[in-house]
């Protein structure tokens, strides 16, 4: 307490338009505020009130501001913004067969792996992403990226039956594990490691089995791709008798720290399988329809009460990181596809992309929403634009209007990684530069072989 | 000729990274530039040839920068921006009646659609629109706010057999629209009047016989809604025992100067007629999607060769205006709708939005492609970003990864409306504050009556 009577601070954030906290009862502050100190958020409120009550290092008044939890993409393999735009429009088999394999096989090594990483962090913070669970080869690599820009992730290192780029004698995939977990003890606290199994077409139940003990006795999230497509639903059932989602049940792989990713061919059965199980999905719907893999049916796994985040997937599947076009898409696409426009509301849907999101990865007790205890991850949107003035409702139009490029400064654990649309403490035209550099290797290797 | 023989013209476009022309065999030069004299483009090509033989008045000197033709937005209400989330995720019917027609009869007034339009117009230019399609009342109005901010448009007054805004006497309409041609006798040429039948179900056969007739004689676009919903189908197939392009057919209103906008709920003989008809279509997606219209069987009309271009629809039931996100939706949703990740290729979705629209609101030949003797549209598109690199594709960039907040400098009949992102020769900021005080007003009536 000082003489004045308030309490000091690291941060408030005030004058906000609108604090949309997302947290159970959806309460919303017009105008509000918050305040954090050492990382957590100390206080939401009305802004006399906190101003009243707190003194702060730094006061950041956000007239014109809308204020959020920073968003969680909850499926991407960050790397792989080195290879957007390598292959569209192409048939799977081509795509993948003659484009991606090619492409990592050749270049996937762990300095690859941290640029692109890097280059994602750079396009997922200027666009409202705190926090990412990535899955992909060398994720210390990937975790290196996350800390040098100041995200919070979930790092997912790939595990499969087949040679990969980190692991091209798949017997040796423990080691692999080993390793990538102890050096995690070296790692900030919100960055956590996790496996990722690559599907259940492409690990044995005995990997996918072995994979979850693990993740189990440390404590961490298990990721695998769930039901992408028809042609996985029909390769697992003619090898195994059973669904996807189903094998996964019996394998005893589903659980509150099970993230299934796609979960596009399910039946509704299967929606109750992942609801009793409490394993969560993300929903990366922008992915799904550029593959043609289909599109999920959200309305009814939301109705089952299933954990659901947003996904953005890989920029190979997508061709982007941004969240806010995913959101306007899902609160969009469900209604059309169901036939009815009141599926997949503005606010169901960004309470995806952020509450639905944490919960999903197992971290709904510390971000996804801003409450006093949580961690201080936000976002500042700057409403003063053409495209979304007037303003009637707030939720609207962060759903169906805003953009990413609407985002003008982002908090994780209190920290400014954002302002005025700039990355902070990173040279990002270097980034830019040496992404350059590596795609021009890339293109001659793929295009004029 | 200059004494150092070079050739005098208004502006040299020059050392973009790639032009794409969006002509017939989709020339794109890397790097390139255009020339452009009296609002005409008079060359383009390589940047060495078109220095060495142009000396402009203004050199736009474009490295990181992407040129091609303005967008054309070819289904657009503009004044309703100010309608922007008054009603969303609502059952259509609700949506309707209890807000934008409680709306529409209180506010819509002369002054509404300037401003409202006026609104539009900014965000349709920040985001590389240079053509739009309108259909509203009070159109005159909306020729105004276009004529004011330098955009080309297609102005289509409103008819109905319903009192509406500016015709409550429905038998007053021809003393109307009388009028509102009468009106274009004094604007510059980039604004052309069109007369738009609301729909099927709303005006009468013979209304639409005397309005199309009105356009023959005029030589004018005519504009109609046709088979948007499954319910409108049902409804013309009950009063006129066909369904509503079958009606249109009959009644000789479909040819190449009639725009159907949306199209979803047509079979594969109704797909036939209007490619035979040379009628264009408006595929208005995003819309399409949130009021669960349904999705237009978009790689079926491409096949059959209709001349479609991309609409946003009006903010009511979008609620943007921004062709990037029409673009990267137009190319993916159809691949999950129809099963095949080749179909809608980022190549045909591109043409829809620069020459296909062009070419559905009948000025294929003035716009639409960067070719000489073409109007001086142009939208130059900023590389140098996270999300847009590396770049090993420019056209699966601009479809797939870049966004309207991209653009940085916009150009129509060879006058730059936009420079380095910011409107020319309008003071947006009092734009957006009368846009806010309109808004209390409609905010009040509606929600606290």
């Amino acid at each position: 307490m000082r003489s004045d009577g308030k309490i000091p601070v690291d941060g408030l954030l005030t004058r906000a338009d609108h604090v949309l906290t997302c947290d159970a009862s959806f309460r919303v502050f017009s105008p509000g505020a918050v305040a954090f100190h050492r990382g957590t958020i100390v206080a939401v409120g009305p802004c006399s009130e906190l101003e009243e009550r707190y003194a702060a290092k730094e006061t950041w008044s956000l007239q014109g501001h809308l204020l959020l939890p920073g968003l969680v993409n909850t499926h991407v393999h960050a790397a792989m913004s080195l290879f957007r735009g390598v292959g569209d429009d192409l048939p799977l088999h081509h795509w993948l067969h003659e484009r991606i394999f090619p492409a990592e096989s050749r270049f996937v090594r762990p300095q690859f792996v941290h640029l692109g990483t890097l280059l994602s962090c750079v396009e997922m913070v200027l666009g409202g992403t705190t926090t990412f669970c990535d899955g992909y080869f060398f994720e210390e690599s990937a975790a290196d990226a996350a800390e040098r820009i100041g995200m919070r992730a979930v790092l997912g290192q790939g595990v499969l039956n087949f040679p990969t780029p980190d692991v091209p004698d798949p017997a040796r995939i423990a080691d692999r594990v080993a390793a990538f977990l102890e050096s995690f003890s070296r790692r900030p606290s919100r960055l956590t490691p996790s496996l990722f199994c690559h599907a259940p077409y492409s690990c044995t139940p005995e990997t996918l089995q072995w994979a979850k003990d693990l993740c189990r006795d440390h404590g961490l999230l298990f990721q695998i791709h769930v039901s992408e497509t028809a042609w996985e639903v029909q390769e697992i059932q003619s090898r195994y008798g059973r669904s996807p989602v189903r094998l996964l049940k019996d394998l005893g792989i589903l659980d509150k720290r099970t993230l299934c990713a796609h979960a596009v061919w399910v039946d509704e059965e299967e929606i109750q399988i992942l609801a009793q199980t409490r394993a969560g999905v993300s929903h990366s719907l922008e992915s799904n329809l550029k593959l043609a893999s289909g599109i999920a049916p959200l309305p009814a796994m939301i109705g089952a009460g299933i954990p659901i985040g947003l996904g953005t997937d890989g920029c190979a599947s997508n061709n982007d990181l941004d969240l806010f076009s995913e959101m306007s898409l899902a609160a969009k696409i469900h209604k059309a596809a169901f036939d009815d426009p009141t599926v997949c509301s503005a606010r169901q849907v960004l309470l995806m992309a952020t509450q639905g999101g944490a919960r999903a990865l197992g971290l709904g007790g510390i971000i996804g929403s801003l409450e006093v205890g949580k961690r201080a991850d936000l976002v500042a949107v700057d409403m003063d634009q053409a495209h979304l003035t007037p303003l009637y409702d707030p939720v609207s139009h962060l759903v169906y209007a805003a953009r990413s490029s609407d985002v003008r400064h982002v908090w994780v654990d209190g920290v400014p990684i954002v302002r005025d649309g700039t990355v902070q403490n990173l040279d990002v035209s270097q980034v830019l530069g040496e992404a350059r550099t590596l795609a021009r290797k890339i293109r001659t290797a793929l295009f004029q072989p």
